[in-house]
């Protein structure tokens, strides 16, 4: 299977996945085609909504007699009359709705392959809610062993195991874990359709979050039956790839128009909000008034029209590196969806999101509710500030936020002062020379934010002041400094370690400014150049020179990613390092860091941005780990 | 002229404006249409947007030759070719973006009647936010002496008089009183377009407050290019009428693509989030790639098609009594808009919000954010119930919530109690009865709530304790009480009146329940019914015998509505009050309330349900006031 990430926001990624029948665009959303009744016939679906996957049911095939003989003799892609990516489910579901099913498990398997299916998925045991510990247990251990054989004999085919578990977080971590080790490509999260008809959107957060945590990051994650477009946001930022959508005929068939916002009843319409072609083609009014059968399929197409559209939304806030505003967007819409955000609020669970969140964005991060200050990005500052945070001066003076970047404001005053000035800001406290590195300038919160948020700042002001043992003053106490330095020595030990900028600035230091914008552009330490300062996020990109000297000041393998031999002069001409070739990886390093390039032995080989963190590195076969910014030439390192 | 309010949620309204061009449903978004460069013309509008008003300028129509003869001679709508409303503007913004203006401004006003404008707009003088005290006094004073005039020259004409003021909240109050006295039907709030563009929402609330709150209720209200579907909730929720829009061509030009999220350019976009026909019809690639001027006119189609929907979406929320969720909502895409919020729940607004606030309303309450406490319905339960609770018993038992309604799971403690068992709530405390009382059991919130909202609910139980000086207990003290008798006496009280069940249940008193859902139906007082409750909001419908009672203990004009002589007659046959036959009425009747409707003379002529409150029922000339539900037509107690 070639799988691999071309963007990112935090867990979430825009992926490519290739199949037999051609390339899918993650995350993607998967119209359930039903093969008895074609609502709208795939080969319209393809034509409207450039649709490059959908999703079937191969049990339906199956039982149908007509229908197994035409798959199995010109195989279902012909029998749907669609040339993309066909994934097909197995009977499980049906089994949840109407009990046992009459079907061998792995002759179900064997049937999907065989009609050519490109992702076949195994006939699971469906863990519900309402089952016990022992019950689910049970259901898992036969869905692993189904999984195993299954994994055997599925041939070219894709093969999608899902995991189970229940609501037990435990379970589902121990399936996981299992399903891990079978060779497969998909998995789906299998039995959250009753948490979703329930809006239970807490235990789905928890369930989705126990699953995907144990599971290789290179494989691809559906989340079966979240058809409606409020999950989408949630669902995908933590980590799920495919959605599949039964929802758009469901509610047609009840009369109900899928909105971005929720659900409306066609009878409670005196106009349809919506701007869709169905919609500006039909007014309310005919709609109620035409055929039963036309006005169902309306609906749906209606339906679809919101939903991809909300899909290409979510794409858009990846890109963007605003994923984490749609997700709280949407909870303002839902108040069961703000409970699940409360699930991510968990120390524990934001050290894990911590781990894949990017270092810096392409938009600016804005405060849409209390959740914001728990987002990945907020966690890091403050993590990284409480153990970074060098203590030069053991005085502080305090002061309140003016305007951004806040050293407009206080800069002259940082120039006079022997104290550091800390800002109270909603992130907690800012010393000044953070203040243009991202998030910290590139961002919007409202002048008087929600109480929770402010409280949660004044404890973490607290907790700082007793942490580094500080004394705050009111008056400052006179002396001479040099802004500019000072930020670059900040930034540093924020972005390569405590007190890494006494190393990167043994020596004559030179810092040259933007005559533009006053800006600092480059750092260059006894005339050689180690680091330039990014405009827009007041990061540094490491030089090779600067690389040099933290590759000799940091131990193996301390912002390391080490690369095969046999890649190594690849690297030395500038070739960026992709994943397959990756053979380990410093741990702390964040997607967009920056890190040193060696090989084995430890030799320099460049320096670059990384794309991915460890576990992706190590767990990807395809794409780019690395964009290698300079390649160590020379050699004179190795 | 004609307006009239049809359905309405607080403030907002879905109006009704006939105009010489035929009838205007408001809220109206009006297309800006420059007479010059139609970039989309009126009569495409027509057709795919239906609009029945669009705005245009007088004054760039009297400074071009060819366009004024047309005008003169032919008419404006002629000149536009759309024979729907047309309103037009004097040249006021002209003359804050250029400086000075040549027109006269009476002159101005003749022609814009002469070309037979639906909507002509006076020369104001336009107030800058940074103009001194000084300055805007004297722009006002000017601007309130050109509007005299014009008002007199206006013709057939309706005239429309903006409220100038700058950001002093003391001179748009003055500038809106002094407007009132003018006879005029419309007011456009002036000078806030550098606040839109600079996003100082919480100063345009300020200032849509002061203006809107001085104004007469049945005078149509404009704001001056409130373009962006991000301010249409806010600004309709605080009861504007009309708002117009040259951003779907202004972004366009600057290839801005408006979304109801916000503003994406589209060098930014790989795929656009929409499905108008023009992303339907156009992919981004294609719209990149074509001639700039038709790709400059597909982006203004897209933006109008955005945001008519949205306009459409506006509407339905004011149906269905969602309007707050939605303005929160859209803070949630803005910090600024949050900062707005913040300006709405000062105590001296949502008193006044409350005024016009409905009883109850078709859909549930739903929790948004920190800010949902303080809509004016729930500011109303809190204030209703501080000075209407009867404390029966001193003694209090405090209670978490379970499920609603509340009852189901305390009910059966309620009976075998003498304590009264009061619920922790967001809402604050909730006495057992009043559990299925909207909002109450109609209302959505996360199981963990917001910091803010959750201390705001403590401090409310404290304070309801300390007012009544309760005891709180922990155990239950043995008694016999009947839980249909109490929630019937608790819901009157909060209903009609502290002690009002008192006069309403003074003999013998039978409730009739719903065979099928074991809700109250019907109360008997002696063998009359007298009140009926409705299932969907636990609220009491008054009878005529109800209303009987409640005549004679209520003095003049508590719980009535006065309406003229010489229509009393109509109203015993049961027809419905229309609001110019109103003479007067009780200041604390609410929308939606029940009320006694009574003739000058306080004989008592029916019974019905307020669609208005006082303010707005002297205001209006046409509309119904109340709708009657039973006329007294024996006139027993006339």
């Amino acid at each position: 299977m070639r799988f691999e990430i071309k963007d990112r926001d935090g867990l979430a990624r825009i992926g490519v996945l290739e199949t037999r029948h051609g390339k899918v665009e993650t995350p993607a959303l998967l119209p359930v085609i039903n093969p008895n009744k074609m609502l709208i016939e795939p080969k319209e679906m393809k034509r409207l909504f450039n649709i490059d996957i959908l999703i079937t049911n191969s049990y339906i095939i199956y039982k149908n007699k007509r229908l197994k003989e035409i798959a199995l003799s010109e195989g279902v892609h012909k029998l749907l009359n669609f040339d993309g990516a066909v994934m097909t489910d197995s009977g499980t579901f049906q089994s949840y709705v109407y009990g046992d099913i009459d079907v061998d498990p792995i002759e179900i398997v064997k049937f999907q392959r065989d009609i050519g299916s490109d992702i076949g998925t195994i006939l699971d045991l469906f863990t519900e809610p309402n089952d016990s510990y022992r019950e689910v247990k049970r259901k898992i251990r036969e869905t692993i062993k189904r999984a195993k054989v299954s994994s055997r004999i599925k041939g070219e085919m894709l093969l999608a195991c899902p995991v189970q578990g229940g609501v037990y977080g435990d379970l589902r971590v121990a399936c996981a874990k299992k399903m891990s080790e079978i060779e497969c490509e998909v998995h789906p999260i299998g039995g959250v359709v009753p948490l979703m008809e329930n809006q239970r959107y807490d235990d789905l957060t928890r369930v989705i979050l126990s699953s995907k945590r144990y599971l290789p990051p290179s494989r691809v994650i559906h989340l079966f039956g979240a058809g409606h477009p409020l999950v989408f946001p949630l669902a995908i930022a933590l980590g799920v790839d495919l959605v599949d959508s039964a929802s758009y005929a469901k509610y047609a068939r009840d009369e109900r128009l899928i909105f971005p916002w929720g659900t409306e009843r066609l009878e409670d319409l005196e106009e349809i909000p919506c701007s869709c072609p169905v919609c500006t083609k039909t007014d309310v009014k005919e709609l109620k008034e035409m055929d039963k059968v036309e006005r169902e399929r309306r609906i749906a197409l209606h339906n679809l029209y919101v939903c991809f559209s909300e899909m290409k939304r979510v794409k858009l806030a990846i890109r963007e590196g605003s994923l984490w505003e749609l997700v709280e967007e949407k909870a303002s819409l839902n108040p069961m969806l703000f409970d699940a955000l409360r699930v991510l609020e968990k120390e524990e669970v934001k050290e894990w999101l911590e781990r894949f969140e990017s270092v810096s964005k392409k938009s600016a991060l804005f405060y849409v509710n209390s959740h914001t200050l728990h987002r990945p990005i907020i966690y890091r500052y403050q993590k990284r500030l409480f153990s970074r945070y060098l203590e030069r001066k053991k005085e502080i003076m305090l002061v309140d936020e003016v305007e951004k970047p806040y050293s407009r404001y206080y800069g002259k005053e940082w120039e006079n002062t022997k104290v550091d000035i800390i800002v109270k800001t909603p992130f907690g406290p800012v010393p000044l020379p953070l203040d243009e590195m991202y998030p910290i300038a590139q961002s919007v919160f409202p002048r008087n934010i929600d109480e929770e948020s402010r409280l949660s700042s004044e404890r973490l002001i607290r907790e700082f002041i007793e942490r580094f043992r500080l004394k705050v003053v009111s008056r400052k106490i006179r002396g001479e400094r040099d802004l500019d330095l000072d930020r670059v020595r900040y930034v540093i030990d924020m972005q390569f370690g405590k007190g890494v900028s006494d190393i990167l600035l043994d020596g004559k230091v030179k810092i040259v400014k933007s005559k533009s914008t006053g800006k600092i552009r480059n750092v260059y330490l006894d005339g050689k150049h180690i680091l330039s300062m990014r405009a827009q996020d007041g990061l540094f990109t490491l030089k090779l020179d600067g690389a040099k000297i933290l590759h000799a000041y940091y131990a193996f393998p301390r912002l390391r990613v080490v690369v095969r031999e046999d890649v190594s002069h690849f690297i030395r001409d500038g070739r960026n390092v992709f994943s397959k070739f990756v053979v380990d990886c410093d741990p702390n390093l964040r997607p967009f860091d920056e890190c040193l390039i060696v090989s084995k032995s430890d030799s320099l080989l460049g320096v670059g941005r990384c794309l991915l963190n460890r576990e992706e590195m190590l767990s990807f076969d395809h794409g780019i780990a690395v964009k290698t910014r300079e390649g160590a030439k020379d050699g004179r390192n190795s």
